[in-house]
């Protein structure tokens, strides 16, 4: 029996979270965080799990651009797809159709991405383990040849990456060993929506605290008075210790900016995310050769590779934040962290959201025990909601995210869950 | 009885024109020219018809992104979108959970824009107008309200615009009559696709020069010594006079441009076009100062308005392609024209596919009333096929656009088209 891909099914999975302003910033005011849930199944069995995230609205159409994909997935064999993971990748990316509606970039990258994840996740199942230490196991020269350096070639090789890794070859598994013991530095937002009540921020940040967090982010770019009155309040509580980072959510222009931080920069500030478009790769390098001093951080809306690489290799930010979500699957991932390697960025992703946490942590410790094999300012994003739905949560402690020990991308929900939240005939909504 | 739109309607019309080769090229091997086409109508039955195109599969996905954008449109007012279309246009872009899907690109971009043009097109009807008199009859105040400039403040400001505007205010007249006499250049892409044998490139090179075209355009990338065939076969026939371009879409790695297109050097090529991947501004930048004398083009695929801003206002191209479909409206278009001359780019449109070629039309005389002012350097492209569906279809006349003449946006095609074309049970498909 072959183990062809027999199966695809797609799920418009969403929970309320609005209704407790649970996630909202300065421009996204009411996310209900949601996914687009998707399940493979082989004809021997073989299961794989992925979703892409989403905040509500128009997760209908995340799941038709997965459906719009079945054919391009449909009789795979896993077997096949082990011996050349980046052929399965790639015809995505180059489906001489569907790339118009891209291309590589949103909706119909974000499909495609969740569709690749989950058979990484049957891969790793299949082999009994974690996504993180399937890619840890692999040769230099075969974890290289799942990267995707497209459009890439003009400031990073296959080659050049190859010598990053086969430099910390000898060195991996002393670097397994720590993050199994101490596991991989953590920061939360959790405190910080803009939301919240002053109350509500103080109380969440004291919890913070005694949850042995070392950053704690807050949202900002509603007002510079409530901004600097609750940046304020957090130092009160944090110390001078605590990092403390912003988050703008792209809500301002880009001369806007500049002006808006440096007003905020007596409160010491890590580093600002997302002060303006996402897109606008010479305003970031404008906004952070400005604001010398305070780092420039962005990426959860990066839409891929590209233009990561003009981010990083332009000196237009100092933090890379990679959303597990929005790039192409770990293929185009790890190339963004090699992108970051090569020009001493710290990659600090983006999580939160529905499943980012699971996903996020695999991808942090490949690039610790492969890649930039540093933890020097590197920390993942962490946000304590909604990871019950999970089979396999990401557990935190003292601050850090413990490796995920279960095989698979952790990706896999309860089916209860999936029934209960089903968008929008699941008990959650139809009680609306 | 209020003019509220109460109808929205969406089809899946595909044509199946990848048999004939026609539209080929290095990396669109075989397009089916698509449209997720949408209809509006009023209580009153105002009527709006708008599409965006594609080149086949996924168009689905775009017509279910229209779809989930119909709380946006069911109730809208025509007559309160008359005095505020930016708010109309605005509240897409804006939706704080859709968003999360872009921002600004791909396929929720593309639906709202064919929204948003289906209202300009019913606005245009309702006044009795071709959507170009329509805008080049409002005030210059009224005209400059309608654009978008988000995120574009660092260059350019709604009172610079409004300035460009007044400046050309007292001889727009003389503009309208110009075109309405002469019409605006086109150049024609119908000679070079990929898949054409030599025999068929040179036939059709011969005839674009007999209906009086000035500027043919080739497709490259596949291999060098048939690009230089194709080029030389190609020269043989138009000779000197008639300006050559070339486009690679998008099939070269950055430096890899530069030295593929120093080898063609010597045909005397008027712009080579989306040498590399469109999001790479800075590789589009390096292309351009090393190919010093042949002109760098882009933009069929450049996402939205804030790639144009760094494209236009960082010198990293010289001709500006916008496409009237993967950009949001007329309401975005606008402010890319607006960038392109306030630096002094031409912008030369993209067109071809299906129902291009009847928008740009539009947006190019429009351009030329009351922004740009200038002919120079500036051809819209020109594709002969499938302009038989449309009730009002664009009118070639001796290698010039003739301007619409009747009310709307041209873009409404015959239900008899739609019906035959309608994917997967219309005619054309169920034959297959």
């Amino acid at each position: 029996m072959s183990n062809r891909i027999i199966s695809l099914r797609t799920v418009d999975v969403r929970f309320p979270t609005s209704k407790s302003s649970y996630g909202s910033d300065a421009t996204n005011s009411d996310p209900d965080y949601s996914a687009a849930y998707v399940s493979l199944e082989t004809e021997r069995g073989n299961r794989g799990f992925g979703l892409l995230f989403t905040i509500g609205r128009g997760n209908d159409i995340c799941c038709a651009a997965i459906e719009a994909m079945r054919d391009l997935v449909i009789g795979s064999d896993l077997d096949d797809i082990k011996n050349d993971i980046y052929e399965f990748y790639n015809r995505f990316r180059c489906d001489s159709q569907l790339r118009w509606l891209g291309p590589e970039k949103g909706v119909v990258h974000m499909a495609a991405g969740a569709i690749v994840n989950a058979v990484w996740d049957m891969w790793a199942r299949d082999e009994g383990k974690p996504v993180w230490r399937l890619l840890t196991d692999f040769t230099p020269e075969q974890f290289v040849s799942c990267i995707d350096f497209r459009y890439l070639g003009d400031v990073i090789s296959a080659e050049e990456a190859l010598d990053i890794v086969q430099i910390n070859e000898s060195s991996k598994h002393e670097r397994i060993s720590e993050l199994e013991k101490y596991g991989y530095p953590a920061y939360t937002t959790s405190p910080g929506w803009m939301g919240y009540s002053d109350d509500k921020l103080k109380i969440l940040c004291q919890e913070a605290l005694e949850q042995g967090f070392k950053h704690i982010k807050l949202k900002v770019g509603e007002s510079l008075e409530r901004d600097k009155k609750r940046l304020t309040l957090a130092r009160s509580v944090i110390g001078d210790d605590v990092k403390l980072m912003i988050d703008a959510n792209q809500i301002w222009e880009v001369d806007q900016a500049i002006d808006w931080v440096s007003e905020l920069a007596s409160f010491d500030l890590w580093f600002v995310e997302e002060p303006t478009c996402p897109d606008d790769v010479f305003g970031h390098k404008k906004i952070r050769d400005k604001l010398k001093g305070i780092r420039v951080a962005t990426g959860e809306h990066c839409q891929n590779r590209v233009m990561f690489k003009q981010l990083i290799s332009n000196d237009a930010i100092d933090v890379v934040q990679i959303d597990s979500c929005r790039l192409c699957s770990i293929n185009e991932i790890l190339s963004v962290y090699m992108l970051a390697a090569k020009y001493g960025k710290p990659v600090c992703p983006h999580a939160g959201g529905i499943g980012l946490c699971e996903y996020v942590q695999h991808l942090s410790m490949i690039d610790y025990v492969r890649i930039s094999a540093s933890l020097t300012n590197r920390v993942i994003e962490y946000v304590e909601y909604l990871h019950e739905h999970f089979e396999d949560p990401c557990i935190i402690r003292n601050g850090s995210y413990m490796p995920p020990m279960s095989p698979g991308f952790s990706i896999k929900m309860f089916p209860e869950s999936i029934e209960h939240y089903k968008f929008p005939k699941g008990k959650a909504w139809a009680k609306n």
